[in-house]
């Protein structure tokens, strides 16, 4: 039998309080999905299937629940959230031209590219209709905001690519915007509709904000780490797609002029093979920097940490407080 | 000199008549294509400019203005109509594997289909966040909607290329989803924010639908049409593209032994050649599927003109119906 690992115990704790919601959240998506063109809910049933954990949907149904919601516009928006997650995944996994997801063949792999990218944006659509049937204009702004920062956030990513001289800071505003964005847009909406005051919701969109940088931190942390199984792709895939990652930048950043050279042949060439990882995993080792990614991490972590302890006690406070910890130690 | 066509002044007198509006809209669109991220405006710049007549903001601006609009609500909309219809594009010359559009090089020729694609999504945010500052949840929903049934209808083209048998209502059900349906939602939005009653609404709504439904099998007619530049791309994209347009669904309806052979074997094939289109077009010719579905465009506009008759007289009203006679006989 598998071992349970805390990680897992904190989000089924949370999972537990929230399970009602969860659960309707889930119909919800499904229904949305639904269309005559039987292509359009086939490909979404098989991304959405292969979505994970469904963890922004629960941070918007878990901020909004803490708060005391008095309506069920918090289902409608976590489906939303969830859909717009969604729609960016069918698009970024086209943009990294990436064959598994989980395990599992990606959906631009089992139809093809056109059809990921259409289906992508017929579920932003139903995202976005989702927000309206929520009346509030103001989780309307939140999320459609957070929709162009997360795509301006993967174009910076684009350009930044196979870029071994990017800067700490554009790599921050890469995950900030690519990850943390989405993050701090579903707890933040999750407190509108529940009628939070502005200290409130800020602190929601604080927490969500580092929560998700310490997520993508984590992530990519683990690219490079061959002990663990990553939660989305596969190890190795930033590498091999050319994303210059906080491992490898600080790994950079304190190297001899033969690493240096390696570093900078190994990403100006078009592809990179598994050779090539074993380099660089090993010297990724040596500098310690999966460790100080982590450390990184963990800062980010303690902030939300503090932040959501700002709350009232609540026994979903201290779900979500742990679910900062399983998000630092999932898969360790 | 070039000669002026009765359709270019046509155009040329409706944007006479909202001048100021059209400026203030073309304004707006360029102040949000705005990032840190160069690549975002420098693309959006190119596609933008590429864009063409801006017919969509021009019905939500002219819709608007004829109904005695009193704030700035239909410039907000105009310009999200066509940042709306910008990221489909985007998206469209990547599922169409398109290298030119209006004579110019597409967007994902000049950099790649991975910038288009998310510029795309960023260009939507932007849109929605457009809307949203007119405080309307009515256009947010009107347009919500228009974005998912865009989509809807460029999968179910996806799902129908090559295939000869489509049946005619497939057929328009396409044009009706991914053009009539923004041509609908750009003059129903402009009735919302003018205050229209529902009447108002729905005749804008038809209004547009028709319009829509004529300007697209007038593009689908052009595109075998020796004779004409198309408006949009190139001459036969849609045949090697595969997609299976009314000019030959109505081909094949009355084709005989041999002409069914020659569609069977044209459309299975994984490209089509000049020669290709050379057969293509005689046979389309003797058939005279061309002027069949002018016919068929033409009824459209007549019932758009007749629907916008029902209005009071009004300069704006004129333009408008001459502005179906301009989408009627555009570059013939």
């Amino acid at each position: 039998m598998r071992k349970i690992s805390k990680a897992d115990l904190s989000l089924r704790n949370l999972k537990k309080l929230i399970k009602k919601e969860f659960n309707e959240t889930d119909k919800l998506i499904k229904n949305q999905i639904n269309s005559d063109v039987n292509r359009i809910p086939k490909l979404s049933k098989h991304i959405i299937n292969l979505g994970g954990k469904r963890l922004r949907p629960m941070l918007t149904i878990s901020c909004a629940k803490m708060l005391k919601v008095r309506n069920k516009n918090h289902i409608k928006l976590a489906a939303a959230v969830e859909l717009l997650h969604t729609a960016t995944l069918l698009h970024d996994d086209v943009v990294d031209e990436s064959n598994y997801r989980r395990g599992e063949k990606t959906s631009h792999t089992l139809w093809d590219n056109k059809s990921s990218i259409l289906v992508g944006d017929f579920l932003l659509g139903k995202a976005f209709q989702l927000m309206v049937e929520t009346n509030s204009l103001e989780c309307l702004n939140i999320l459609s905001k957070a929709a162009s920062i997360i795509a301006e956030g993967e174009v910076l990513q684009l350009v930044e690519t196979n870029n071994i001289n990017i800067r700490k800071t554009n790599y921050l505003k890469i995950i900030e915007s690519k990850t943390a964005a989405l993050f701090s847009s579903a707890c933040e909406v999750g407190g509108v509709v529940s009628g939070a005051n502005k200290s409130q919701k800020k602190k929601l969109f604080n927490f969500g904000k580092n929560l998700g940088t310490a997520f993508q931190l984590i992530d990519d942390a683990l690219d490079y780490d061959g002990s663990s199984v990553k939660m989305g792709k596969n190890n190795g895939d930033d590498f091999f797609e050319g994303k210059v990652t906080l491992p490898v930048i600080l790994a950079i950043n304190s190297a001899n002029k033969k690493e240096k050279e390696f570093w900078k042949k190994v990403f100006n060439k078009k592809t990179r093979n598994k050779t090539d990882l074993k380099i660089a995993k090993k010297i990724i080792k040596e500098k310690d920097t999966i460790n100080k990614t982590l450390k990184l991490a963990n800062q980010y972590g303690e902030e939300a940490k503090q932040i959501m302890e700002g709350f009232e006690n609540n026994p979903i406070r201290d779900a979500l407080i742990d679910l900062v910890d399983f998000s630092l130690i999932r898969n360790h």
